[in-house]
């Protein structure tokens, strides 16, 4: 048995699906890749049981295979060759023979049944727990770029580990949030005639994200699955099974008191004042006025303060208020295509919200911030 | 108290010093920059106790003042500042504020006798114990940069912790080495009355070599210090004070056979096998023969091996000789600009010379790599 493959054009496929092989895991099978030869198609799958990846290229052969094989060395042999063709052959002995002009080189392979099964989701118009989207690659890349920083990394709620992917006639809404802040982004391009909700776990998200590009990428959603199809390449993501958080209660609707300031002033004031806000609480000072906003932070440990004045235009009556400074830094970091933004503010002891002042097309961002106790 | 600066040129100056203050220490106070502002001239100190850094710049102020700052925090502000003018105000009870258009910034100082001495070296013609020597600063770096890799990590032997500057009428030469492979580069531009060897510490070595750009480096080198003047900022070490090991005698006189390669098909090659050799004892095996050498490894604990064939010029007879793969690599990281290299080689058990094929003017390159045994 042997097939032969260009080494740049199995380069190109095995750099896709290696994210999907765990670095750390208790089932060492999973630092594999499955490689499947069947009818001149050579696919390879890899999983850490949560994500899978799968893609294929054309060779030639007339034999059909299926083998496992070390997935982080061979990437890396396949990536140290020049361009040049590989011939794998395989021995008697368990072993997969690479060749090419000036070199041999020898690795063992498992048999395929000791590989877990890779869960499929076919279409089917009769399945009414099925659904399709699609929406294009880089709107779903930026979409996660903007919101996927307020994913919660605690355990102990499950569902918040994830993007909830919530689907209805007003568009796409992804939302994410670890209790003290939320990101919530509508895509209004694509309508939906069907109304659910699904989560995404945090892992599929960033995966998917570095293999994004322009194309159209389709979804199929089932209960437990969610196969996202891009042009060269299939990921399918367990989702998670909680149910998401209700959301909407949190967003408060009378915030009426209106901040607005240029994006990037007020982000520069942020980092130095990060420099000086103590590191067990990262508090900084907002002290609202007419035109002026000044940004304060103290370390008590090294008796060390800042303060800082930043114009702005506000409506409301004179304010102060705490954030914790990595929040609003995150947050600012991905408005930062943004050149205003609009902070709606209430009380000292509500939520906040921050908006972009100038909308995208067919989009909506809005960040929620919850504040943190003043002491004084 | 008060003197104003560029906040542009402080961060410059600042992170030419920052180098030199340790990141973790027993010392809290060595976390600190000593500043000290004299007729007009702000100079700024620091030291780990074995490098001390210093540089000034002109400002503007009538007084003189020595202050001790939290280094890291007065680093990161100034670095976060726009180009602006910054005020130093010295209050009464021990901050300094640093004031700006927009903000201010208070930190802590601490008194200047709370900071260790500062060793100086100062030329005496008269003293037969200081010598002087210059050389360009990019030749210091480039010798650095070919030589350092080989210094020592074991505490064992200090003085091959460091490089060995061997000064004598051939000119000056650089030698580094762990025991297992010794890299000896003979800068013959300058040619020296004296002949003395200072070993300089390997942070030393790795500050410097940031610092240094085309301009001239005078030397200053007495028995325990040695001083590096550059155009804007002295680099002053403590020298290791144990005698470097006579490295003449462990290089081979009589290794009569020679490997010419082509440096990056050998090294690519290599550089493949690393991933085939057992991680335990990283060797790699080279099967010498007249127009070609095999180079291969084994990877006994995970079933996998590697061969490759290397076209060359062989002089000798047939031979195996076994290396570190990592070691190889790493010397031919170093040689990379060389096109071909010779291997000098003797038996399997022989220490081997690698040199380049064509000399660069006014300088020798030597690397020495010790065998490993190969069990056959």
């Amino acid at each position: 048995m042997e097939f032969k493959v260009n080494s740049k054009e199995l380069e190109k496929l095995l750099s896709k699906i290696i994210p999907a092989v765990p670095t750390r895991t208790p089932m060492p099978i999973l630092e594999n890749f499955l490689l499947e030869v069947k009818d001149g198609l050579l696919t390879v799958y890899a999983t850490d049981l949560e994500i899978s990846l799968k893609a294929s290229i054309n060779i030639i052969t007339d034999e059909n295979v299926k083998l496992v094989v070390p997935a982080r060395l061979l990437n890396d042999i396949v990536r140290s060759l020049k361009d040049t063709s590989i011939y794998f052959k395989l021995t008697s002995n368990k072993k997969v023979n690479l060749i090419t002009d000036t070199g041999k080189y020898v690795i063992s392979y498992l048999d395929p049944e000791e590989y877990p099964d890779i869960p499929s989701v076919v279409a089917d118009k009769d399945t009414k727990d099925i659904f399709e989207a699609s929406i294009n690659g880089l709107e779903l890349k930026n979409a996660f770029d903007k919101i996927a920083f307020a994913m919660s990394k605690e355990e102990m709620r499950p569902a918040m580990m994830g993007t909830l992917f919530d689907f209805s006639e007003e568009g796409l809404r992804f939302v994410t949030t670890d209790g003290h802040r939320l990101a919530n982004l509508l895509k209004k391009d694509g309508k939906f005639s069907f109304v659910q909700q699904y989560v995404v776990p945090e892992r599929a998200i960033s995966v998917l994200s570095k293999l994004l590009d322009e194309k159209e990428v389709k979804m199929l959603l089932t209960k437990t699955y969610v196969s996202f199809k891009l042009s060269d390449i299939e990921l399918i993501t367990r989702l998670i099974a909680q149910k998401y958080p209700d959301y909407t209660s949190v967003i408060p609707l009378e915030n009426e008191f209106l901040l607005k300031v240029k994006t990037k002033e007020i982000h520069d004031s942020i980092k130095r004042m990060m420099l000086f806000s103590t590191t067990s609480t990262r508090r900084v000072k907002f002290s609202l006025d007419k035109t002026m906003v000044e940004i304060s932070a103290e370390d008590l440990d090294i008796g060390a303060s800042g303060e800082e004045k930043v114009e702005c235009e506000y409506n409301g009556e004179k304010l102060e208020i705490g954030f914790n400074s990595t929040y609003v830094n995150d947050i600012l970091n991905h408005m930062s295509d943004c050149e205003e933004i609009i902070f709606k503010l209430h009380s000292p002891t509500k939520a906040v919200i921050i908006e972009p002042v100038e909308k995208k097309e067919n989009q909506d961002l809005m960040m929620l911030l919850m504040p943190v106790r003043l002491n004084n």
